[in-house]
């Protein structure tokens, strides 16, 4: 098995590349290093059957290029894609940021795969599709979609042009909709970012909105598990699947206090005003993750534990002592 | 009142120009003229109140030109989207097509709207963002959406583009799903291909697929009334409705058989295998309007009387007499 990831050098590929080669498969990973790093992929260099590419798939040229030369791999089986902006409230002031790395990417694999003849497709969707629902239990099968960041539609706008290459040349699409995912190596996030601003600032904590946004945060270890077996179990031609914890996550007040308990004990915690972080933030919302766990799918860590363990990954990452200031 | 209308020279865009300059609006139409023409805009020339600019609204630099060049209108105060590629086989056989002419086209109208500060979006989407949900009755809410098309996908791709600038800069976004639309100047469609046939091979005509396809068909003087009550009754900021007949529409055997007995009587009908007659097609679907119907909204004619309607003005259209074959 060969398999093609997009967005190779990135916080999820770090953990995923990992679990593929422990399985036997050789893995092609292409990434554009914006945001990723191949300091994420510990076993570069040291297994044969890892193999990096450096490229902006934004680019076609660029994409077709790289992947011609690895033709000596032989047939590429299935493409994991994973390539996106992370960086939201970036893609809410600039457009043309999830245009270009969220969807075009997404348009630019799809090329490349009828191209090569491959047919099997598992992709890293987003529960930002759903836009903001209130207290709607998000399902799969829940409408209208109406995202509220331009990251959230460019992965809706993902999903569309992959369904349509289904029905044109594709033998597999496993849609994924990603709920918060924490762990390391954290390149974004606000878990990180509380962290670092304790570590230069250890006696106080400012929080945009007025913390009682809630969401579902999963580890990126969870993550892994749910969806290799659902890559392993679905049946369908076409198939979307939410994933997510099966509790109704934590707030963000509870982050900002759980992360000033361990990084910075003592320190005051201060919330602005409004439900929303930024424009484009999903105040709260509640994630069914029934479909899943049909699949006998049960998370390791709830959300509160999935976001205490990122705080103690994260901290190690940072490593440095209080008052430490990164520019 | 002050309008921009794109792809203003096309199908659509005839009947509705004509309705909003009897109102009393000043329209600014821009198309690319690659399937739309001036011809289609009768009052142009003749009212002061139609201006007319040819532009491909995919390329943003000529975008941006088009309404530089009409800054003495003053403020624009609603675009009215329309441009969209509308050959929807040919979009499958090259995704470029939809990506350019029907996403792009949406991208850059938010652009130009967030430069121009205009904050009113009225968007011509489609009934083919559902993809084939088999039987289910497809109302707003319905989901999951699987478009099997180009087409549908970057009709998708704009809703979402469109419900993420709201969140960021418009005060108002209407998006109205389109069903199959007849009427005159047709420029594209089953029925003006049926005419065109027969007109040159009266004795027979060959239907792609089966003939059992069911669609719901709606005359475009139906369909601008629907819009234009939406737009002056919709209360939210934003909004999707279901545009279409109450009824359960009609199959392709009957659109070819009422073909045949207006055009060619006598002529023999014979049948592909398959429900589908092109890849992207979808061989039938039930379409919920029961939101537009608590308007207040009352179709003139059902898919029946539509089909029928628009053959004669269709065979008007194209005049000439049978033997006829256009190149």
């Amino acid at each position: 098995m060969t398999v093609l990831i997009t967005g190779g050098a990135g916080f999820i590929a770090a953990t995923l590349v990992q679990r593929l080669l422990d399985r036997g498969e050789v893995v092609l990973a292409i990434d554009n290093l914006c945001r990723g790093s191949v300091a994420n992929l510990p076993s570069f260099g040291k297994r044969s059957q890892l193999l990096f590419a450096k490229a902006d798939l934004a680019d076609l040229a660029a994409f077709r290029s790289a992947i011609a030369a690895h033709r000596h791999l032989g047939r590429i089986d299935a493409v994991w894609h994973l390539a996106a902006n992370s960086d939201i409230p970036a893609g809410i002031a600039d457009a043309s940021l999830d245009l270009r790395d969220t969807f075009m990417t997404t348009y630019n694999t799809l090329r490349v795969m009828e191209e090569n003849g491959i047919r099997k497709l598992l992709f890293a969707s987003s529960s930002a599709i759903y836009g903001d629902l209130g207290e709607t239990a998000l399902s799969e099968e829940t409408g209208p979609l109406f995202p509220i960041s331009n990251y959230g539609a460019m992965k809706l706008a993902s999903e569309a042009a992959i369904t349509a290459a289904a029905e044109k040349f594709l033998d597999r699409a496993l849609i994924f909709r990603f709920p918060n995912v924490v762990g390391v190596p954290a390149t974004h996030g606000v878990i990180l970012d509380f962290v670092r601003r304790l570590r230069c600032q250890p006696d106080r904590l400012d929080v945009f909105g007025n913390g009682t946004q809630r969401k579902s945060y999963l580890h990126v270890s969870d993550l892994v598990d749910a969806v290799l077996l659902v890559a392993s179990h679905a049946s369908r031609k076409v198939d979307v699947f939410n994933i997510g914890p099966v509790d109704d996550g934590i707030t963000v007040r509870q982050i900002a206090t759980e992360t000033v308990a361990a990084a910075a004990p003592g320190a005051t915690v201060s919330f602005g005003s409004g439900n929303k972080g930024w424009i484009g933030d999903v105040p709260s919302f509640r994630y069914s993750v029934a479909k899943l766990k049909e699949l006998g799918w049960q998370p390791r860590l709830d959300s509160v534990g999935a976001v205490r363990r990122a705080i103690a990954e994260i901290m190690r990452q940072e490593g440095g002592a209080a008052g430490d200031c990164r520019e």
